[in-house]
């Protein structure tokens, strides 16, 4: 069970997971992805995303659809068709025959909205056992932007440079500072010895709480392609922070790599589509019969109002 | 994605799973698993269970143990100990990381005590799109038994064999009716032609409630290891009924193929181990100081003194 | 805990549930679902649904919602209108915080069906311990059709009188003759004595193996909001088998007393609005400007363009 | 859906649950849980839990149990025993028939372990929309702890006073400081309004990153009994973390109000039992058979060897 090491700077943390001499198998394999196996995709400043395992591929789906259909309907769809067929009538099973185990690197505050989809398996990093490294995100200039008027969530207008660098000042500072001091508190120093032989240092599951939600940890996540792409569809909207973007971001190129018909499938249908509430798509067969429709007599909010305009490419006259 | 054709004489219904020609992967390999991929593991009189696909083996779940400890225990534990020590503790995290997915032919009545497991995915064959076969499960004469006596649930004492042939005449001929009358609402001959080109056959969704739950139905099958563990303890369990049982244990089977050590482990501290509760163990320190302890005056029911007794070796002397 | 019994014909294989004095409590409670608490609400020929518990109301929903949004926003909207908006934004844990606990009848094929949905709590009359009732599920003549034909799965054109008729003499005399199988496996007359003194009898958990899909069976099924949405709307869709949708509907009236302005919401948002894919959208915005598009060169495949232009209320124009 | 205000001084964040006037009700209601319902329960300096709503009682336990043995076993156990065995034989499934709802403020820290119990819903407080008030944990004195040395997890030996003295100076400190600045990044005063008219002031979702892991959040979380019994079990366990043990037993607490039978046998069974391997139970044997034992010739590890020894009640010799 022991592996060579291979070379990562970014995560110096935990173990290194399999960068194995080439075995032969005869599981469903995708050379794309095996390109990538193991090598880190960096994401923010010190974050990263790396495929460890994976299992199944596009014709994976295909197959588990067919143990559905039988022997009757084997030839007369194409594979690419099915998928999109299962895609598009919310056939969700055949997805789940995939699975896919990456290795995370992100800071805490993403991993508390990571965290929140349920259907997968989590191995952390776990600040009881083992000391966190001095590792903080800090974001770049042009990420600071005021909080949203629009919206109560998220972010609006950038900030000005002399506030920006206020800003990136209070947080590296800050950083640094209650890291020094969890290192007081573990009574340890850089090297990792005890500063005062005098002290025995707090326990690491009590000093972690002096760092701030902005550093670092890892995981092992596991989770089949369903709810990867379900993950996607939330995290990489638009409303979604950032941050977690630039992950759900990197996720997608992944599975573009690994099973591209289904993630063209879920491109088209899901993440490029839209859904129409019943009001909504009276008002477009209004449109489409030649009506005039205003807001204001359309049964819609004016955000809902807005929403729709912006997906059927009109300007927005209310 | 198009796949060769391998033989499969016990399962026709289904399109073929992958037997494809070894590939090079560098993720984690089980060659004793590879031997047995694809290939029916026979169970009861149509039924089988196969390997389909796999991911990790017992070394993923020490590399996702380390996720959580970090570098500074790297060396200091040796991995079989690791494995057997989170098995202990019930670290069920890292067992979550192996996945495994099989394709399963069962009875109706089995089908239906297993999807009781809900953390798993599945795609049945669909009695919708298509035609069940026609394979019901029937018994071998030494599995027919009465009602148990001491247990609402169960099977007791062995059945005559008169009575067991009437037995095994009445669940054939009905299994043989019915589906005689199926195709016959169906309106299909047992070449799938139309029997009588004036009717229009009933819909295969209506049809299908004139089977029997004896009838044997196919799906794919993907778990965790983890899960899967829980439900060979429940399912491989006595209690369970001997039909599933027999499922479970084939699985025990595949399992110690592919994780060898975390099944050993498995087996030492769940399937062989027992849970003694409060009194019992006040029971238990009774004894070793070498006092008389008699079921009455225990404060176990009769049944859990049986159980007791049984798992310290002991005659039950109520 | 002993409760008192109700009158309930048609379910008399279980204990009854509490139809209990009225108790004071000062949890939500919602009056118009307390009117029907505990009482059948029919399904199909032998079925039942009936609401045994709930937690929660519309109330809970937002309260739920407004622990994320802190006291900022309290006085900011509207309840309806916060629904509405946690409904369109897919925002769906505040959802799971209503629960329903629901005590169901239905035939065997239909249980096979819904226990997919995974994510609820069950359990099931067990016919491993206890002996079912002799009762099948028997279509209603206009429910019997022929296999669709556009469509592999699901019913098409209706049966004539005569096929009709055949095809339910077949449904009943075949559960009839297996019932009364069962029995002789049981050695039980229809008293429950047995029939034969000399005769032991097969086990519960065989003896059951004789009986058709057709049996009905029941169960206690617990349930939050935002799943039991999801059920009904994949099974009240009109793609879902009519014996499902028929409870389906149910679920949905149930819906409409416990949590009204939510079930508004899932009808406007969900049931009644649709999914328009990014070359549907694309094609949407053409027709919008004036433009002829044709399914040829629509990018659409045939059964994508019926179901975009019925959609949008047009004659299908290939 | 308006509620009246209740006095809660330790969660100014959220809006008031109900506390609402009594009403009638025919579901299952337990008096001693509606004395204590929205009352605050409070865990360590800040936190507190307190049940917002229930559904079901010990008597829905049986009443479940029920629907699986059918009317032939309603007489023949009495409840108590009947919890009792589902307890014991693992029938896990009735005991998802009770559900609680829960509003707990929490340490972000904790709330990071407690999140990975997956089946349960949550509804955090959300610090994009809104700013988290000025709390954070602050150990008592009696809780700061030298990192165990026998286990490399968890506390071992206290701090001696002075070293005590200036960890919590470290945290108190640390966390006025990296709040403060927390407000300046928000360009936000005490009373909440712009300190600085000039600048904009970050988004809340990047100013949050500036807070150390002690600060409090909140939620609503609901969960079934027997998660919630499963999550008591491994977190009021000695190995649990003190601060999320503090949770667990007020979580117990709840339990014993709402649920007595079934906690009982939860406490006989699970909490006060042990699990022994099966070499321990080949041990166990041979101690009642007189044999001496010693660790070394047991096949147990020293460590599996201590624990066997103190479940048994006896002095460790190895």
């Amino acid at each position: 069970m022991s592996q060579p090491r291979t070379t990562r700077p970014a995560a110096p943390q935990t173990p290194e997971p399999a960068a194995e001499a080439p075995q032969a198998t005869r599981r469903a394999t995708v050379p794309a992805l095996e390109e990538i196996l193991f090598a880190p995709q960096h994401v923010l400043d010190h974050g990263f995303i790396r495929v460890v395992d994976y299992m199944g591929d596009d014709g994976a789906i295909v197959q588990a659809a067919r143990v559905s259909y039988g022997k009757g309907t084997r030839q007369a769809r194409e594979d690419r068709a099915l998928i999109r067929y299962l895609m598009r009538a919310r056939h969700t099973s055949p997805f789940e025959m995939c699975e896919i185990k990456l290795h995370v690197k992100l800071p805490v505050f993403v991993a508390r909205q990571w965290i929140r989809h349920r259907t997968a398996s989590v191995n952390e990093y776990s600040a009881r056992y083992s000391i966190l490294e001095d590792e903080f995100y800090l974001p770049r200039a042009e990420q600071l932007a005021a909080q949203a008027t629009d919206n109560r969530q998220g972010r609006g207008e950038g900030l000005g440079p002399e506030e920006s660098r206020r800003v990136l000042d209070i947080l590296r500072d800050d950083a640094a500072l209650t890291y020094s001091h969890y290192q007081e508190l573990l009574n340890r120093d850089a090297e990792g010895k005890p500063r005062d032989p005098a002290r025995k240092g707090l326990a690491r599951e009590l000093a972690r709480m002096n760092l701030t939600l902005g550093v670092y940890t890892e995981w092992y996540w596991k989770i089949d392609l369903h709810n990867l792409f379900h993950f996607i569809s939330l995290r990489a909207d638009p409303h979604a922070q950032y941050e977690i973007r630039a992950y759900a971001e990197v996720l997608l190129d992944i599975a573009r790599r690994w099973v591209p018909v289904a993630t063209e499938a879920f491109e088209e249908y899901v993440l490029g589509g839209a859904h129409l509430s019943r009001s909504a798509l009276a008002i477009v067969r209004r449109l489409l019969a030649g009506e005039a429709v205003a807001q204001a007599e359309s049964g819609l909010s004016p955000r809902e109002w807005r929403e729709l305009m912006a997906a059927l490419g009109r300007p927005v006259i209310p």
